[in-house]
């Protein structure tokens, strides 16, 4: 094809065609391979794309990018499809864009504590792959996401107290933005004045702006010495209050994760444990062996003031292990307990100060409607995710669901927090980010528009053009 | 004034008798006050504005910059005026708004570690007011700059290593934009996946995107130890192996900061002091007491493996203030060595094991060019400065200074670093960054033209339009 191309707008079945060309079976159409890739795990309304391709390196999404944006087809770009809100739902359909084949590791830079992936790497294949290097990257979201995919929404989990999130451990990207031009948005440089900060602004946006095809990140030394621990305490507020005093008085703690009781019952049955049936926080300290050492028993000092304890800790890597599996597997473990039931498990984020007050809001809301909804939560950052339950042919207790999840967004917008701490806007947040920002989604959409003008770049999830 | 208004473009005389309504006598005119904010310690070009209106409050910003957006006419924020690549320069002339009258702690919210300040509170105003709290502001860019000032530049300084950069340590920000929209760019959630972040593309942005009017800012606890030292070496390059191997094993030096022997020269004798004159680390560790002498002790090896040393500790607070402000008093005391001639200060940073390298080049580049140029740098990041001396009335020696400067920032960016750590674009380093970021430049402009369409916001800076 050669010269001017007169354009049809959307013509999904004309880019399949060209794709196809250049991608052969790498393209499917075969309707289960579709719907796999446009339903999530939650009941976000999943919608498949017209077709999958599964590319292979930065210059095939090119292409793949150039043909969409002659047809004006939409692009959802897809990691491992374990975001929770709706992001991979191909609500106006188009080409999914598989990036789980481009897995390559490609330069780990041991000197300056920094490494070089392709977007489909996951985070357990770097770090086995660091393995014998001493280096580990820590942003840890729970699933055994891509790179590239929390890059896209800004992922952070149990590390981020300690070590920020995606947006603060991300160096640089390649993206291929919507007009098919491929951007490196940062050096290697820690640090740059050098203009408008492209990495942040591609870090978080879901797929919107561009689709990342390759992260630089920041690693870090293993830690001298770890100690993990648990800390049951008689009430949540104590788990609360013993966060904000060990965040307050600057312990440097690594991992503090809050863990309802219900949880704790759940996990005894699902990890073949006996924690006390109690709120928990579940700790993690980083350092040299005295500097863990004395982190911990820092903390210890904090819980007996709060009445809390024990304060049990291990340091073998194979306790510490079983231990944060059992916190992994809490989500897991309480599938078991309703069993029929589907999940709703959203998050916010709130200064520390008010997290005691807004869990103890939802939990009683949720009593009030009769809901079983466990609690976990990042606490160190006054982030918490409320996993609900919910029979969706009961259309009272979907309301109810979606209700009490309506008023902790409103809880935590008027408290000066976030609608959503890490799990991002997908669908399912969109509705909250007029009241979170104001005028800030007009400065968004102008965004939006400006490097995406025709909205191929997985329209509709954050902003609606 | 109502209805429709004809406006014609850049009618700055319009727009000074209606802001001068507005404020009255804190609108000037007078030369000298032009002149004053136009123009900065460096030797790029400065040009008053034609006026300066020294503001009040946020709603008084939006108002200005209403009137200036009527009749197109350029507007250039102002804080302090130190900043160090032409940012401030009324290159179109204009409307320059002084916030240093903005000068109010807004909130200081020690249970969450933050605070909220109006954009002309400094950062000796903000330490000072915290000085009963126990927290911090830890960025220390050396001026006693104002916070709206560093939020626009993404200043940093010796303790980015430990705490962060400008990027990493604003919360939120409140921006007049180009229009007039009033924005708050986050909450004070610590973390949030709520769509695009705002607060990452005001920062940095110089002023081309809008005017920051307060600034949310973490705040950290005085830790209960500070150890700091002198530490001597044979080599620059010593100093380097140093720096790199400290950052390499992890150790979470607070400041690292390479002064050459030229400096060590210079400041014996501006500050009485008695050092070594070799090239020499300052540094600063942050702990408990048991934490921050393990620190210290560490690095005390690391020194003597590579012959430096002895590394001289001071714990006192007295003591440390003196070391510190002899690092600070560097620049200043270099200037008496050849009182006659002009500094030009720049900066470059570069992936830290570049950096011994980089520096040898630069320096034997000067001493080619007969140049006397002091090396002083936050190392821990590869970031450093050299201030370059210069007869601007010898031809010969300015080309000289040019040419050095040039490739040094050449190297810096074929190492993959970056052409300016700290100091920003302004007008001085435009010319450097299609090199270093081609296409993102493009998305850049993109970003510019879409935000602000009447290139009213401190026209000329970073890009052209």
């Amino acid at each position: 094809m050669s010269g001017v191309v007169e354009t049809s707008k959307n013509n999904v079945s004309q880019a399949i065609a060209e794709i196809s060309e250049l991608l052969g079976d790498r393209l499917s159409v075969s309707l289960a391979v579709c719907e796999q890739h446009g339903d999530d795990p939650t009941w976000n309304p999943g919608m498949p794309p017209d077709a999958v391709a599964f590319v292979e390196s930065t210059e095939e999404v090119q292409k793949i990018v150039r043909i969409c944006a002659k047809y004006e087809t939409p692009i959802i770009p897809f990691g491992t499809g374990t975001s929770l809100e709706g992001h991979i739902s191909a609500v106006n359909g188009g080409i999914c864009v598989d990036l789980s084949k481009m897995d390559e590791i490609l330069e780990v830079n041991a000197e300056d504590l920094d490494c070089r992936v392709q977007a489909g790497v996951t985070r357990k294949q770097l770090n086995s792959y660091l393995r014998d290097t001493g280096l580990f990257f820590p942003i840890d979201p729970g699933a055994d996401a891509s790179l590239g995919g929390m890059a896209a929404t800004r992922a952070s989990g149990t590390n981020a107290v300690r070590y920020g999130t995606m947006r603060d451990n991300v160096l640089n990207l390649t993206v291929v933005m919507p007009d098919g031009e491929i951007v490196r948005t940062a050096s290697r440089a820690r640090k740059s004045s050098a203009g408008y900060d492209l990495t942040r602004l591609i870090v978080g946006s879901e797929g919107t702006l561009g689709i990342i095809t390759e992260v630089g990140l920041k690693l870090y030394g293993i830690p001298e010495s770890v100690v993990a621990g648990v800390c049951p305490f008689e009430t949540v507020d104590a788990c609360c209050q013993a966060t904000m005093m060990a965040i307050q008085m600057g312990l440097p703690v690594a991992r503090i994760e809050l863990v309802d009781a219900e949880h704790i019952k759940a996990i005894n049955e699902y990890s073949k444990l006996s924690l006390d049936v109690k709120p928990t926080l579940f700790l993690e300290f980083h350092g040299t062996k005295l500097g863990a050492r004395e982190q911990a028993d820092s903390f210890s000092e904090i819980a007996a003031d709060l009445g809390g304890g024990p304060f049990e800790t291990a340091t073998r890597e194979e306790d510490r292990a079983k231990l944060w599996q059992a916190r992994h597997d809490a989500f897991w473990a309480t599938v078991h307990v309703y069993p029929d039931k589907q999940r709703l498990s959203t998050d916010v984020c709130v200064p520390i100060s008010r997290l005691a007050e807004i869990v103890a809001l939802v939990q009683k809301d949720m009593q009030d409607n009769n809901i079983y909804g466990p609690i976990i939560g990042h606490v160190g950052d006054g982030n918490f995710h409320v996993i609900m339950f919910c029979d969706l042919d009961d259309r009272q207790e979907l309301a109810n669901v979606n209700a009490v999840c309506k008023r902790l967004v409103e809880n935590a917008i008027a408290m000066n927090g976030t609608c959503t701490g890490e799990h991002g806007v997908g669908l399912g947040k969109k509705k909250y980010l007029k009241a979170e920002h104001g005028a800030g989604l007009d400065v968004m959409a102008a965004l939006k528009r400006a490097i995406d003008p025709k909205n191929i770049m997985n329209p509709g999830k954050i902003i609606s053009l």
